[in-house]
């Protein structure tokens, strides 16, 4: 992977910089965040302007470039990646580490006297305009607005906004239609008394016209922001994708409907435009729900003694609890991607052992041949991370033809796999040796077990928050002085973003609701050996009631139960460092394993798969 | 306990609230907060302006008047002892509650249009004023600060301010002398680029200079504050205590000293005068340092542009690291402590067994009694919680005549105590059984049990925050369906405060540094039983390095060591609950207990004490 040569891009965003076409004043720094006009974690290839100026295209990072400097924050998933991928020009700044400054100070610290930071009010959320805005006013200089964003007037070859047909979703996936959506919703606006949500994240318009959409990738969601008043219901949205007559049944936009149900639908474009007139047309003590998370832009269109402002939106919470439907769903959804990790690493036990022609690729291939067999089938829910070796220890990789190792009996191969199926979403690792394993190499895969186990089988008052659980995953790893840079786990969306809030598990605090029953997380704690490898075992797992004995005086006691039913490699696990909980752990979920996806398989007629899968769930014998 | 009869005094109160002898407009509310203007934890009886003039003594609380009504806002814990305290004309507001309105909400909907809400700035923090103020603002009222307190102007026998003598303590106590910590506060200040630093809390001002007090009962401090400059040391304190040939010789004010080190002592109440003059003699660019807890009265002397606030000062954060001097100090206080102890419950046993004539407030001087035999005692670190059966149940209960209950061998005994020594400070809870626990009661201590070891014997890297090591002392309880509604464990200082920032082990994530080699923290799980009994296990830790295998690639690695050596009562353990590990940790801090403990009672030729230790250490036998 060699760096992009980033000389020519600078010198001209430097210059437009000053361009009394596009800036007021000339701003001597500009912010470059990784989102679109949505907080969107996945973006469009458009919206890649980060990417585009830095050379570094990892999920997150922030640039910001001066008139001297050039710097990049990310965090400890993308250190190498980033190192990797910047050239000369640019300062990486390790967020997590003790001596990074964070964005303010580094400012404060390069800027001359009286400086103005530009940014686009669009791509910035409100909650972070103000927080370094303040600190930066503490500081003599000014964060202001730059409307035209400044990358966009470089970037001559900047790809068009996807506008692609949208899917309709009907009740039996989704279990709620879109109209007792929108009543739930007005209710919880009638309980806050406010008169107006705007609704700007994608998967949340998704989930609330039980749509879904492809202008993402892996994300199926699309393009559009919603606007709902306690009588009117006003959709943002581009494209002849509303003429499609499925779609007009489902929103029955041609139905002689009443009014308040009535959709009303409007260009994309005017959503700043419609939200000023809304402002303007308040009367004192209406408000105006958003999320603190919304764009500066769409915040500051409402006078701020209207605003609403929640970090997370009633949607939000909403969506993260999943109904039988859904759940069902995603039962469904996780066999079928069970289904074809079986076949793979079958095919793979095969290829690799004799053969060793597999690479990296070929492994992330073939997993999407298999997902792509299955029912309902619509893409990946984020880039598989099929990685060997040393590509291991790079917690976000991706394969590349420049990094593209071959997978031999002799490393360990980590692979980390989605996909979107129209009834669910998945995400799953798993942890592979197809020669010996060596005893450290085995250490460390048993204690990451160990935590996944921990984590899994945590009982735990109803309400609790995710960020309680995290030191489980880790304490048999700090036990013997090992770590990882990475939260535990993160919300998964059904048949929507893989990666979803308001809950998740995490050693950093924000950003976690509480836990309830039906809401689905992630458990994955890992190992990270620098050039060496690395290790990671994650389940999808559901929250659900549990019993105990005395209940939390009726509070009510929750747990989780796996999603995710892939044989977890016995020969990587070194026994003897489990108690018999975690012996008993492994042989019940191996049997549930058997017991499901094997029906499955034997259903599909892959029988070769089946074998793999009982010889994979035999169970561990515990040495005394 | 019958209530305050308050009217009059509400009827003078309301008086000066319209006096323009004392406010410059009359204030249609008044705001009685808890604290002192130091923002202190515990306070002086003069500084109890809140039980004055509600009968509500608790130690949490804000009143607030109005011109119609009267209001107390506290927690859980004081429900219904402030519904006992205070008469009809006062509403209580229980906060935790869902339908409990804030104090800015309740007073926005009592008042009528465009009031003026006053409060006395010196005791009400910055923060808490920037709070206040936005709400009342935003709904047209004004937050305004009475420089003459309102209390003290009917307060006609108010006692007098404290102002006993000084304690000095030298380099053997301090490790480092007050000449040096201000050489290294000092060179925090220039790292941030200020220039004043104000030293407000009373325990920040007692380190800073090696002194001591007793003008608060429990925490050995004096009412003074501080302002540091680069060269300048000014020290406002009143009473003829700088007198003291030995403070001034400790304090060097007779030499001839480099000017940098020369203390000006200047009266307590010409603070906020020297702050003002300070505040106006500052050029751009110049800072003065301050808590954000600092009183809003200090924090406005300085013009905004020139505060620098952080929520710890860097006193707060050094005084939590413990050097070699202070941690050999504390492990003396904490062997004599247990002396005191083991001749306790080795009194009780004889006592309560045959005789059934000690009550929980005998038991609590009993225990006074002890630890006042000691050498270096000074006074109680808390009011002893000394609880048996129901009363156990109420996490901060403290004996009095009305409540007290006679020990007997059918419930179980709670107690929670402390003391001052001039090398230490100590707080430990134990939990005992002088006849025969039911199965119930044994399987809850043996839970609690459980969590104290999982989070004392927890190895964790370098700088992790205590909140992640909450939930450790949790997991056990958590997994039959217990809990306990407080957090694990709080800073302790060095013969200072019992409670001291910035550390702690709680599931609340404010206030908590991350942790460090020499910090000092307690470990005290509990569980309750509403009208039964309450258990709690603590002992005061000390955070110490750790082995570990691989040590976090260099990061280092992290555990505790028991700082409190007194028996933990086996009778009360259910062995079969425990893990092998725990069941050695048992056996070994037993051993620690009778090896240090035991050498220093028969020292002290405490021979029916040691023979109490000896059978109360004898081995856990696990039940195969």
């Amino acid at each position: 992977m060699s760096p992009k040569i980033t000389t020519e891009l600078l010198k001209q965003l430097r210059q437009v910089m000053k361009s009394p076409k596009y800036v007021q004043e000339p701003v001597q720094a500009y912010i470059v965040p990784s989102g679109d006009a949505h907080q969107s974690e996945y973006i469009a290839p458009c919206d890649r302007r980060r990417a585009f100026i830095s050379g570094f295209d990892g999920s997150a990072g922030t640039a910001i470039v001066t008139e001297q400097h050039a710097a990049m924050w990310t965090d400890g998933r993308y250190f190498l990646q980033a190192a990797h991928q910047m050239d000369n020009n640019w300062t990486l700044m390790k967020m997590g580490l003790k001596d990074t400054p964070t964005q303010e100070d580094w400012l404060v610290s390069v800027l001359p006297e009286g400086s103005k930071v530009g940014v686009d009010p669009f791509i910035i959320p409100a909650d972070q305009w103000k927080r370094m805005s303040k600190a930066l006013r503490s500081a003599g200089h000014d964060l202001v607005p730059v409307k035209e964003n400044l990358i966009d007037t470089i970037w001559t070859d900047c790809p068009q906004r996807p506008c692609k047909p949208l899917i309709t979703l009907d009740l039996s996936y989704t279990g709620v239609s879109w109209r007792d959506k929108i009543v739930a919703l007005r209710s919880k606006m009638a309980e806050r008394k406010v008169l107006w949500f705007v609704v700007t994240a994608l998967d949340e318009v998704a989930w609330l016209f039980n749509l879904r959409g492809s202008d993402v990738e892996y994300n199926p969601v699309f393009f559009a922001y919603a606007v709902i008043g306690m009588n009117t219901i006003r959709l943002f949205i581009d494209g002849d994708r509303m003429m499609d007559p499925v779609v007009r049944e489902h929103l029955q936009l041609d139905s002689n409907l009443e009014p308040e149900f009535k959709i009303q639908v409007m260009p994309y474009g005017s959503i700043l435009s419609e939200l000023q007139a809304v402002g303007a047309g308040l009367s004192p003590k209406e408000k105006v729900w958003l999320s603190d998370k919304a764009s500066y832009a769409l915040t500051e269109a409402i006078p701020k003694a209207y605003q609403y402002l929640t970090p997370y939106t009633p949607i939000c919470i909403a969506k993260a609890v999943k109904n039988a439907s859904e759940t069902e769903g995603m039962r469904r959804a996780h066999i079928k991607d069970a289904i074809a990790l079986c076949e793979l690493f079958n095919w793979l036990e095969k290829e690799v052992v004799p053969k060793g022609t597999v690479t990296e690729i070929i492994a992330a291939d073939k997993a999407e041949e298999f997902r792509s067999q299955q029912k309902d089938f619509v893409e990946l829910s984020f880039a598989t991370i099929s990685s060997t070796g040393p590509n291991g220890a790079i917690i976000h990789y991706k394969p590349v033809p420049e990094t593209n190792r071959m997978l031999s009996v002799n490393e360990i191969y980590l692979l980390d796999s989605g996909a979107q199926y129209k009834d669910g979403t998945t995400d799953v690792t798993r942890t592979m040796h197809f020669g010996t394993p060596s005893a450290y190499e085995k250490e460390c895969f048993t204690y990451v077990l160990k935590g996944h186990i921990a984590v899994s089988a945590a009982i735990f008052p109803n309400g609790t928050k995710g960020h309680l659980l995290d030191s489980f995953a880790r304490s048999a790893l700090w036990g013997c002085g090992l770590d990882y840079l990475h939260g535990t786990g993160h919300g998964v969306g059904s048949f929507l973003n893989v990666h979803e809030g308001p809950c998740g598990i995490s050693y950093k605090t924000f950003a976690d609701e509480p836990l309830e029953a039906g809401m689905i997380v992630s458990d994955e704690p890992g190992y990270y050996e620098d050039g060496s490898f690395g290790i990671r075992i994650e389940n999808v797992v559901l929250v659900i009631p549990a019993e105990t004995k005395y209940n939390f005086k009726n509070r009510g006691s929750l747990t989780f139960e796996p999603l995710t039913l892939v044989p977890i490699q016995t020969k990587m696990i070194d026994v003897n460092l489990l108690t018999q909980k975690e012996c008993d752990w492994v042989n019940n979920y191996h049997e549930k394993c058997r017991e499901v996806i094997g029906a499955e398989l034997e259903r599909q007629g892959r029988h070769e798969a089946l074998q793999w899968l009982i010889r994979e769930t035999e169970p561990l014998a515990r040495v005394q």
